[in-house]
């Protein structure tokens, strides 16, 4: 099993974490083999950001992402972007507010959630990329809640820990839910 | 120009925060392209652990280093196990106390530091990996000291801050003494 993660969107918006938190969660403490890579430059700077990560079961000899299996979008620069090299009944999830569907394009099922939102609420924009982190794992069962949990305090200064932790389990419920109307 | 830079050692050490800092300082305020790589899981647990960097003037499509031009190894086990990838003519790095050199097989030009006794100097063995990145920043030329102090207080807690930025410039130091003893 090697599942392709694509988590995408503007710069600033704390992707980069996230593909490093998502990383550590399942590498260290799931014992998976993890890849993940980042990228700076053209490529990052103008709008659309990403950072990639690749779970497997066995040793990740193509460490390259080209039709992920889960992509996130938090920019409609992102979604145009990247969406189209979604895999096959792939997992696209994307921000509620920040992201208009090209229904002409769109024949996917598509997870719409209110990230940034929900982020309000808790008084920081910022942590719409954990909150989506969170959601995810629920939809897509990559990893565990508590593992990504585990993760979050070696990347953060510790006075964002609980907030970020907090913001986790916001996502993990928008996940659970959304599951539950799918049904 | 494209340079490949892979930093190895053991878990522990520091190597991934390095890279993402060298990457950092490279992609957002050298406005070069930058791709960052790193691995979880068997690969990083056992013994030899790898953050891969490659650095480019034009837009990176072949991300992964199979011949770096510079290597930076903190363990014997990496040193034994990246070593022979090595590029030839490329610079090799490493700790003066925490490898041996396989004189049997060693026939290119090494630069031997002692990052791990200065970084005890400065009372924290963790700070090898800043020491080693100064040094290379230095030996190499590729990316500028203050890039690499700019990318540091985004990637540490604050009260660490201080003490990264002495060991960048003692690495820093270091590098530019073994140029002037080489000529």
């Amino acid at each position: 099993m090697r599942t392709e993660i694509i988590l995408s969107g503007a710069g600033g918006q704390g992707l980069i974490l996230a593909g490093a938190i998502l990383a550590e969660a399942a590498g260290i403490y799931e014992e998976r083999e993890v890849v993940q890579t980042q990228s700076y430059g053209i490529q990052a700077r103008g709008g659309a950001s990403q950072s990639t990560v690749i779970i497997s079961d066995k040793r990740i000899k193509f460490p390259e992402v080209r039709h992920p299996d889960i992509l996130l979008c938090l920019s409609q620069e992102a979604y145009q972007r990247f969406s189209p090299n979604l895999k096959k009944g792939g997992l696209l999830v994307i921000d509620e507010h920040l992201i208009t569907l090209d229904l002409n394009h769109e024949e996917r099922d598509v997870v719409v959630l209110p990230f940034t939102s929900e982020a309000e609420r808790l008084g920081r924009r910022i942590l719409a990329n954990l909150i989506a982190l969170g959601a995810i794992a629920e939809l897509a069962k990559i990893v565990k809640v508590s593992s990504i949990a585990r993760a979050i305090p070696s990347r953060l200064p510790e006075r964002n820990v609980p907030a970020a932790l907090e913001a986790l389990q916001v996502g993990a419920r928008l996940g659970e839910i959304n599951k539950i109307i799918q049904l």
